[in-house]
């Protein structure tokens, strides 16, 4: 099958190729280079967040803080059950228990008002995915970290440049609400290195230790700042940091995001007025974005009504040549943790996973490919 | 301090770019892409190795290989106590313990005829370091490997390009020996990608779950080649897949595997010549080469007689803006492991963390440039 509509094309922004060059040229294109500590800055200065630092993924990312919070095995950690393998991946690997929390009603993301009911003397964190870039209640789940002394880490793998909105109007960029966020700059993001990640530090505590894992367990950041006379083995570790190409490739992205951005939305904007119609007439449902969110266009979903229509319509998609995807399976039902989860049923969670569909979005998408995938929606729900 | 010769440069061979702009244009720079494609079977045709799978550091190949020997608490893994650290974080944190052996006199391998007396019933592995690119007697390693039922691992990262020649006088590649291998492609390396790394899986029992590991413990591999219907979480695992730029340049790199280790070679025997009669003059010690193994001249590096006379060389040296460098501090000593350690005096590991000193070594380093170097390091030791 040859698809004429894919559903992602990474974007090249012209100046990736110059940055890489310019970064060999330094004479040091290993991980903690010139582009990486560029990008640290952009990141920290345009969001606001304590300490960046870059690494080879998001999955390294969160479990980069999974060492951080020292977890032990036994320890429980509550996320939803509609999420990527890698945001549980990165606990299980240091022996945590998951308890998976159902999504809510409106959105994927975790259903905030059940989480309390999850809460143990055993819970040591609560890991938020923001869904397609959309932030859930944060305000209810930091006061569930103060109330029980919990941790929170954000997976922000979808986030980037979305924000939430207090009660006051204030707006706090997604990824420096909690104690530690990750972000993903896959080739599927907004902002993209191919593989890539950050881990964003919030809360000082974890600053040094940090870097000490980021750097396979060393004190080699120190050693640069001379703050030791010699680096050593001090920690646990891993080698964390990407090479400094990729924070170049990075770096010519992050330049142009307000350009990426305002495409993005415009796209997103299209589908959404364009599909309007046949949520009205209730044959789907479409995104639903919260007062307390902002929306950073990173994913174009529907909802449908049942798992039969969802697979139709992709079918009847790829028979007009556009490529739609599906997921994700509930890890609460995966073949690795089914024998570990507690049995609770997830509803919402495994409705998404039933019934929810992703539209081609990326930036070379042209208003005419959109406005051709509007109109074969409508003609499948339409029997046309 | 400026240094006129650095101890280091990456080599650029030119295409890197253009690879990773057709690398763009293919619409995927994730991983496993076609560059990771073209840079597996490079390397499995060339060495003979029976898989690879194209990591983001050689800490992640044998952090995989540890995933994949199901190491678990109180295991026990042998391993040289000079090496980088990464060779014993990647088996500590899957709970082993590390039982550091000492080096022998001739080089800083692993003394192979010293090995057998740290086996007891926990040790599950052998974790080989190729010192320099050079090899100790593998055939011994691997006949302990037999007779305990041990698994052989070995940490290639400075070994690409270099041979094990056994007593009927036939080449293996290094890497190709061991039940797995871990190769670095960090820009200290022969072959370079910024931060990057393989493993090599020798042997096909580890094949399977190899290739789950490496996709964050999904069968996606599978679902690709339409071996399973739906790719789903089913073991542990990370995100071990480096970006598609960076094969790309990994590519560039791999095509003129020969005109960079001729360079090297070039290099390395110079530095040989015009030092050995310093040798000659029992002032220094140079590197040996065994009968059993061939030279890629990843490095080179002199053993003075002293500490003292070491740190003296090595600001000397620095006097005359030249960048030399020391390493590894004996890992059985590092403020992590030394309160682990069973308390063995390592004395040839000790001696080669004081009195060896690398000397620079990258594909620009000009004739001149190591003719002054030769010239330099004569002077320290006359006085001049």
């Amino acid at each position: 099958m040859t698809y004429h509509i894919h559903f992602n094309k990474p974007y090249f922004t012209g100046k990736e190729g110059q940055y890489i060059l310019d970064a060999v040229q330094t004479g040091k294109i290993s991980g903690n280079g010139k582009y990486t500590l560029l990008c640290h800055e952009f990141l920290q200065h345009r969001y606001g967040f304590k300490k960046c630092l870059l690494t080879t993924s998001c999955t390294d990312a969160l479990e980069m803080a999974a060492i951080l919070l020292n977890i032990q095995p036994g320890d429980e950690v509550i996320m939803p059950a509609y999420t990527f393998v890698s945001t549980a991946n990165a606990f299980v690997l240091r022996g945590a228990k998951i308890v998976f929390a159902d999504s809510g009603s409106e959105n994927p993301n975790m259903d905030v008002d059940r989480i309390e009911e999850l809460i143990n003397e055993k819970t040591v964190a609560i890991v938020v995915v923001h869904y397609a870039g959309i932030v859930c209640n944060m305000d209810k789940v930091m006061q569930l970290s103060s109330k029980y002394d919990l941790k929170v880490i954000e997976d922000a793998a979808q986030a980037i440049e979305s924000f939430y909105i207090n009660k006051k109007g204030d707006k706090k960029a997604l990824g420096s609400i909690g104690h530690m966020a990750a972000f993903s700059f896959h080739e599927t993001k907004n902002i993209i290195s191919g593989e890539g990640g950050m881990l964003v530090i919030n809360d000082p505590q974890f600053e040094k230790r940090a870097e000490i894992i980021w750097e396979k367990g060393t004190n080699r950041s120190a050693f640069f700042r001379g703050e030791v006379d010699k680096y050593n083995w001090v920690d646990i570790g891993s080698s964390f940091l990407p090479s400094d190409i990729i924070a170049a490739f990075l770096y010519a992205q992050l330049e142009q995001i307000e350009t990426i951005q305002a495409k993005r939305l415009e796209i997103w904007n299209h589908y959404y007025t364009g599909l309007k119609y046949l949520e009205e007439e209730n044959m789907i449902s479409l995104p639903v974005i919260p007062r307390h969110a902002t929306n950073n266009a990173h994913m174009f979903y529907i909802v449908c009504k049942s798992p039969e229509i969802r697979d139709g319509l992709i079918t009847f998609l790829k028979s007009r040549g556009i490529l739609t995807v599906f997921h994700y399976l509930s890890l609460h039902k995966s073949p690795f943790y089914e024998p570990k989860h507690d049995g609770r049923h997830l509803e919402w969670s495994d409705l998404y996973s039933e019934r929810l569909v992703r539209l081609p979005m990326y930036f070379e998408l042209s208003d005419d490919q959109v406005q051709q995938i509007i109109n074969s929606i409508k003609d499948f729900f339409y029997k046309k």
